[in-house]
């Protein structure tokens, strides 16, 4: 395949507050059609994880939660509240690391995170009332990804990907970056091996974190704070389109040197 | 500033190899004359790591290399040329991980990668001689990054930045990522401390890394392998430029929990 030399990212405006029960797909597909925007055989639609997590209805009230003993003594040490903390467990595999104010964790999805990638940010309209709900991560974002993307290929006619993102903290080096949570339709990683570079010198480096990347580049366009703009179109994805999922990129615990 | 809604990362096509001692921002500025490239206040050149290290001459024959007594051990019990692991210590300010085909260090420009980001592939044009030459980082690519960007503001008349990249690994996922290593006249981090939702809440996420996710857009576009497509040219980067550097996106040792 020959790469495209151009890559475009446009956010989709239109997209309202989503609620439990909506239909993300049409919501989507509205929008494009509202603002003119078509779809094309090998475009990505990237949501951001927090729009497919409202409309799973994975909102929780901190009130209705009873936190183990376990999470009380963990969230004191924290200095969380412990109906989060029971949470931020419920959802782990595993405690990596844990300091007053911080909890890093890998998600029972694979994903190493701080706080389980629970959120209380954007999370409810109320004013004032906000401070009691948190959002967890979808159940399983990969098939979150594969149900919408069939949804909108079936109302397109086209073949499409579906990217799920949320903004990660990683080790050594500061800031959030965009990162693949749940995907369809597209590869997690990009396979070199064997391939050899414009020298025919067998190339050492053998995986690229394509969706990773492309990840990093939606979540640029869709900001953190009051944009709105959960949804980024993508044309011009350069590696061919194929099934894939988000496991591709979660490494190994043994091949790990940093857990 | 209202956020653009598109971003858009075209590969600059007819850039030569590079050779020591090359002036870049003269090449990319034919190049981008020759392709009838446009420049406006607020583009980004993207510049991968290699093009500006050759230009650099930061090429080293390995056969030119006297190991030390500590290189020829470590050499050894990680399976590579005690030569290559010579420079690696050099280019390093610590070793964060060591296993049999892999050393993990921090370069001494803050980023932690391995082999302090030393490369094999695509160094050398001459078939069969590649073998023994290597290519370090830059010496200081937030300099390289300025310099280049000075030339081109001065070329064009117009306000740019540049972004230097190179793709790195990273710790629990699996796959390289475009990362920043060097930068001028953009932001390595956005601060959103004091910002707030779209529900009127705190945001508990206070650094974008926006370098790092430009980056990682960017090493999309250029892919690994035999593509030669070293510069793109990004329009719609969506935060304000500013003077920046990139050792805003290194995390200090003290904080840093996964070292």
């Amino acid at each position: 395949m020959k790469r495209p030399n151009q890559l475009t990212l446009s956010t989709l405006p239109g997209i309202p507050l989503i609620n439990k029960g909506d239909d993300l797909a049409e919501i989507i597909y509205r929008a494009a059609l509202e603002n003119e925007f078509t779809f094309e055989d090998g475009d990505v639609l990237v949501l951001a994880q927090k729009i497919v997590s409202k409309a799973e209805g994975r909102l929780v009230n901190l009130t209705t939660v009873t936190p183990s003993v376990e999470a009380v003594e963990l969230a004191e040490y924290l200095g969380k509240r412990s109906e989060l903390v029971e949470l931020i467990l419920n959802e782990s595999s595993e405690i990596l690391r844990t300091r007053p104010g911080t909890i890093i964790v890998q998600h029972k999805a694979g994903h190493v995170c701080a706080n389980a990638g629970i959120d209380h940010s954007n999370v409810k309209g109320d004013w004032g009332e906000d401070a009691d709900w948190v959002l967890l991560l979808p159940e399983d974002s990969d098939k979150s990804a594969a149900q919408i993307r069939k949804a909108l290929e079936e109302k397109t006619g086209k073949q499409l990907a579906v990217l799920i993102i949320d903004s990660l903290g990683r080790a050594w080096r500061n800031g959030v970056l965009g990162t693949a949570i749940g995907l369809a339709g597209m590869p997690g990683l990009i396979d070199m091996r064997g391939a050899h570079d414009m020298n025919n010198y067998q190339l050492r480096v053998t995986t690229i974190a394509a969706a990773d990347e492309l990840a990093a580049a939606a979540s640029l366009m869709m900001g953190q704070a009051n944009e709105g703009t959960p949804v980024v179109h993508v044309r011009g994805f350069p590696y061919e389109l194929r099934e894939g999922t988000v496991t591709e990129l979660i490494r190994d615990k043994e091949k790990d040197l940093f857990r």
